[in-house]
Parts: C-alpha cells; sequence; structure tokens
C-alpha cells in the first residue's frame, strides 16, 4: 500500500500533513469492513513515514463521520459468531492503537454528524476543532451495545472527566460544539468556513517545530497512560534526554544566539 | 435482606429504578454504623437483582447526607484500637466497592448538605444532579483527618482535575451548584423543585436503554481505571464482542431496519 | 544544608510556611543547574522538617520563572554526551519527585512569566493561584525539545485534560490567566496586588489545619496515581485508620463536643 493513494477513504498529502476525509459523504461518511482496515493499516503505516509529520481528518460534505454503517456493518455483525465478532471489534480497536502509536500528532477537524466509531475517531484524535454544527454521539448503547468501545471508557473520562463520560455513554446523547469545548473535548470552536483552515494552521504550526520530538510526546502520552509518577518522571528523564541528542536542539540554541527563527529538520 | 425493604436507609423500587435517601432528616441524614453497613450490604446484593436497572441517591428533608454523625460514629471511634478503626475505615470503604461494583449506573440528586461520607456517596455516583442550593464539603481535615476517605485521593481528581481536587481534600470548603456544574463534578443543575423528577427522568432514560450492556460500560469504567492504553482497547473489544452477541443488538437492528424504536429488553 | 537558608533561591519561614522564589528578577528568574539541585536538595530535606508544613512559591519582579537559562544551561547542554544528559534530565525530574514527595502543600502563585521549567514547578505544585498576567508556556518544542519534560505527560493531562494538554505541548502556546481558571490548571485568580496575600491566606488556613492528616492526603494523592480503584479504597481505608489514631482528630471531636474551634497541633 502507498500512504499517498490510500483506498476506501480520502487523502491528500502536502506540506508535511496528511489531510484524510471519509469518502461516502452522500450517507454522511459511514466506516464499512474496509475502510475500517484501511485506515487502520494506513495509520500503521504512517510510523515509519518520513514526509508527514501530522494528520488533519476532516469532515466531508459537510459531516464527520456517521460510525459504523447499519447495513453494511451492522447487520452483519448481528449473525456473526463470536469468534468473528471478536476478530471484529479487534480490528476497530486495532484502528484505534494505531492512531495512538502513529508518531505524528492527529487534529481532527469536527462538524455535522460525528458519531459511533465517528466519535471515537475524534477521541483518538491529539486535538479536536469544532465546527458550530459538530454534534458527537457516542451512541453505542442506542444500538444495544456498550459505551466501552475502542477505548472509549479508557480516553474519554480523561479528556473530559469521569461523570461527563459517563453521562455521555450512558445515554448516547449528542455533545455540541459550545459544550464540548467548555468539558475540553474540543480545543476550539471555529466557524464553518474556517474550519479546515484553522486546522490545518494548526497542523503547520505543530509540523514546523521539532517533528522527531513532537513524536516523542505523543508517544510518552501514551506510554505514561497507567506509569506511577515516578515512573513517569524516569521515563520522561530518558525520552528528553535523547532529544537533547537531537539536532534540532542545537539548531534552537544557535537561532536563539544568533536572534533569529529556529528551522527545525526533524532529527 | 431484602432489595425492596432495607433497613436503616429508604428505599423505593419502582419501572426498574431504585430510588433510596438517608432517613434521618432531622438531622440532616448522618451516617450511623449500621446505615453504611446497610448501604454496603444493599449495593453488593443489587449486582444480583434483575429487577433494579438504576439507583437514584435523593436527599431527604432539603439535604443529601451530613456524613459520619458525630456522636454516634465519630465519638466511638477516637476511643477505638486500631485493628477496631480499620474494620471501621475497610467497611465505609466497602460501601464505595459495592456501588462502583454494583453494575447498575447511579444518579445522584445533591440538594443542601453533601459532606463528608455524603460527598463521597455522591462521588461514588455514576451522575450527579444539584440541585440549586447543593453544598458538598470534602470535610474531612476539618476534623483532624485526611483527605484520603474512601477512595477520594483516586476517584475526585479524575472528575474534577487534580488541582481542584486537591484543594478541596485539602481545605474541605464548600463546593456549590454552580461551581460543582462548571468543574464536572456535577453534570447539570435543576431547580429544587425539579431536582427529583429530572434525576427520574435521566434514570428512566438510561432503564430504557439496553440494561446488559450499561452494565457492562459499569463494569469497564472501573475495570480500566489503571490499565494500559493499549490493555483498556482489548479489553473493550472483548466487552463489546459480548455485548454484540446480546439479543438487544439485534433488537435495535430489526428496530432500524423496520424505522421503529427499539425496546430492549436486557439481555 | 539548612532549611531556613538556601542558596541558590529565596526562602522565607514564618508561621509553619515556607515562602519561596527564584532570585534572578532582572532575568525573570531563570534556573541554573545550581538552583536546580538547591531546589531538589532543599525539598527532599523539607520530608524532615516539623515546622514547615506548607510552601507557597511566589514571583519575583513580576515573574514566576523563565524556565532553564539558555547561556548557562541549554548552551551547556548541547554538549552534553547522553551520559552527562540524563544525568541533567534526571536531576531536573528529582526535583518534581522531591516536590511531590515533601510531605507539604505546595501553593504556587504565579505571575508573569512562568515557562519551561517554570511552569513545571508550577505543575507540580498541588494549588496555583494567578496572577492577573500570568503566562504559562510549556514551550520545551519551541526550543527543539519534546513536551515529556519532567513528568508533563503525565501530570498535565491529569489536572486539564488530555486534549487540552496536548495542545498546550504540541504547540507551546501560552495558557494565561483566565483561560487557565477556566481549564482548572488555576485554582483562581487574585489581582497583582493580591496574590501574595491570597497566597499566603489559603496556606495559612492549610497549615491551621491538621498537617499530619493533610501530609498524608498529600502522599496519598501520589500514591493511588495508578492504582486500581478497589487498591486506592484499601490503601485510603489503611491511611485514615492512621489517622484516626492521631491526637488531631480527638482534638476535633472534643472542640465539637464543647462548641468550640479546634486547635490542631499536627500530631
Amino acid at each position: 500500500m502507498t500512504l499517498h493513494d490510500p483506498e476506501h477513504f480520502r487523502c491528500e498529502i502536502s506540506g508535511g500533513i496528511a489531510r484524510i476525509a471519509h469518502d461516502r459523504p452522500e450517507r454522511k461518511n459511514p466506516f464499512t469492513f474496509e475502510s475500517y482496515a484501511a485506515l487502520r493499516d494506513w495509520f500503521r503505516a504512517l510510523v515509519y513515514s518520513d514526509d508527514i509529520h501530522a494528520v488533519v481528518i476532516l469532515p466531508n460534505g459537510g459531516n464527520f463521520s456517521s460510525g459504523g454503517d447499519v447495513h453494511d456493518i451492522i447487520g452483519p455483525l448481528t449473525r456473526m459468531s463470536m469468534k468473528e465478532l471478536l476478530t471484529f471489534t479487534r480490528m476497530t480497536g486495532d484502528l484505534v492503537k494505531a492512531m495512538v502509536h502513529c508518531g505524528k500528532p492527529i487534529i481532527a477537524a469536527v462538524e455535522g454528524v460525528c458519531a459511533g466509531a465517528g466519535a471515537i475517531m475524534a477521541m483518538a484524535s491529539d486535538i479536536r476543532i469544532a465546527g458550530p454544527d459538530a454534534k458527537v454521539a457516542f451512541l453505542f448503547n442506542r444500538v444495544g451495545l456498550a459505551g466501552c468501545d475502542m477505548g472509549a471508557c479508557a480516553m474519554l473520562p480523561r479528556i473530559i472527566g469521569q461523570g461527563r463520560a459517563a453521562e455521555l455513554l450512558y445515554t448516547g446523547r449528542t455533545l455540541r460544539a459550545e459544550e464540548g469545548e467548555r468539558w475540553g473535548f474540543f480545543n476550539s470552536i471555529s466557524t464553518t468556513d474556517a474550519l479546515e483552515a484553522d486546522a490545518l494552521r494548526l497542523a503547520e504550526r505543530i509540523v514546523q517545530g521539532p517533528t522527531f520530538a513532537n513524536s516523542m510526546t505523543k508517544t510518552m502520552l501514551a506510554q505514561e497512560w497507567n506509569m506511577s509518577l515516578d515512573q513517569a518522571i524516569e521515563a520522561e528523564a530518558q525520552a528528553q534526554a535523547i532529544c537533547m541528542q537531537g539536532r534540532d536542539f542545537t539548531r534552537a540554541y544557535k537561532a536563539f544566539v544568533a536572534k533569529s527563527t529556529p528551522i527545525f529538520e526533524g532529527d
């Protein structure tokens, strides 16, 4: 597979930034078995890319994603054996793992419907920007399932707090832009017109930074998830010492001494 | 014991929802040794109930609970041996464990005084709704004790953040409705008149959902508390696969295809 | 060394409260190798002090701290071996560990520049009060380094949530007082004139409480960081049982019975 031309979802790469989007706007961008797998494979391959340093997940046709397609996914799931079901839930979980471990900051630009597995992809991103009509719903329990899907019971409480996460997961209710910003689910709110540009501007800012070091930040945010404080501090002592032998650190120092702006090269 | 007629606290059960409340309104509902044990036993038995699917903890006489009674509990504690003290603190901790592991979502409707062990019961609930006069105080250090009571140092930071939790635990100061909502301790604020009805409406909404799946959500919120992200994602792959073989999942799918509303039966 | 007269930073002790501050206001209070080590040693020795029960970290000359000095620290770091670098990052991490394990609540009064290791010292405090011009920046990636410095990837998400922490760590952008209060980084905002007095008043309130029990609260906030819920509840049952045999608990009970205010003595 090539990172530049995946199947089952849209992808454009330029300036070190991959812009991806689901590709069924006429149906509010549901997942299919194929798009799950394609996204998982793409994020897994992204680890080894040296020309993509950030990912922006964009809405398409005014919607982010409606989650697992009722006809293409939910129907078949109701007829599967346990072995097949576990293969499926592990595949969806593997998409989240691949996002968490891809080594590049991910920004989700969320507009319109963002439900089920779509909400999970937003949650598993590092930073989330809302469009004014963003409607996020962890609606698993509305299709008879549990809120514990693809890591939601672990990740959502760390983003918005345990009480607010519980409410969203037990009710499946919609979280909109303003409330989501107030709760820390969204980092900011853009206008409809500015959403894509704002997400790209943030990605550009991150990509102009020290990309190797940013990758280490991403690694450690996951790595320290359930460490003790003392373990985390030792882990960061090691991780930061690695970055201090990076050339970008010297570049920053020399630029500072020369009263100029550092140009980072990612090594 | 029967779930329907416990001693030492009030309990009414209908429509799959248990409404419980402390039962000493003339003294703002303090705990006694007996009510601690009765609540612990009741939540432990609740695991096996198939006709209660959510719990609402209500105020009584305008107050939620004033915590451990000074005369009935604090006095005796000052005269106990270490062995006896540990038996007591383990019993109070067992109440929280029983609430966490009871398998049914718990909604606390908090009005008036909600202090000490009362604040802990609110904290150990899944969702909290405030009345306008809610006054929550983790006031342990005001009676010479530590903020680390019944799991507060683990749970409160996950609900409102580490810095805000530290302030409440070091000072014992009162958290009121508006600030509590802003911090995520309260999910919402109701008027005095609407508080009970709002809590019950939310409970009804949850109970009309897939109760077996909701129970799995509750299990996983606790289970993943200190897992790594990858472990949590695998744990959810298994938990959700179990729910996908549940009949409520099929019911939801069939209802969707028939363009009707699913009626869940909890299996 | 003496706690009362450290080198490389300011320290005044009275009323059970140590007020400390960086001591190079003309350069916005950068760290040096010496001040890192001196602070680490001071917080380590603090564990054994029986006459200091809270610490207030103050700004000096209108700024909190600008972090590691570019000339004194960053320059030399660019020329070090990996062994030397790891010695350095472990020393800075040891400062955070020493703050976390010192047994006394720490209040940071943050005004003006609060950057890099300065932001870390604020983050590693228990409670933070902002002056109106507080500018907090985890700006590590702006000098070519990773956001994972001195425990930031573990601690910052627990204070302000995972999404907001990621944004600050990937961009190095400035967090100001109002936004910081809204996010829970700051517990409150004071005016410039009132900042020191407000921080001291809060410290006095804490110091007038049961200092042995407060120390146990601090211990457990760190100790339970990555325990399971059940482990945390058992740990608190033990910790609180210890506090229940403390004399301050009896003092509080007797004061209550006598309708007077308890005077705690810290044992």
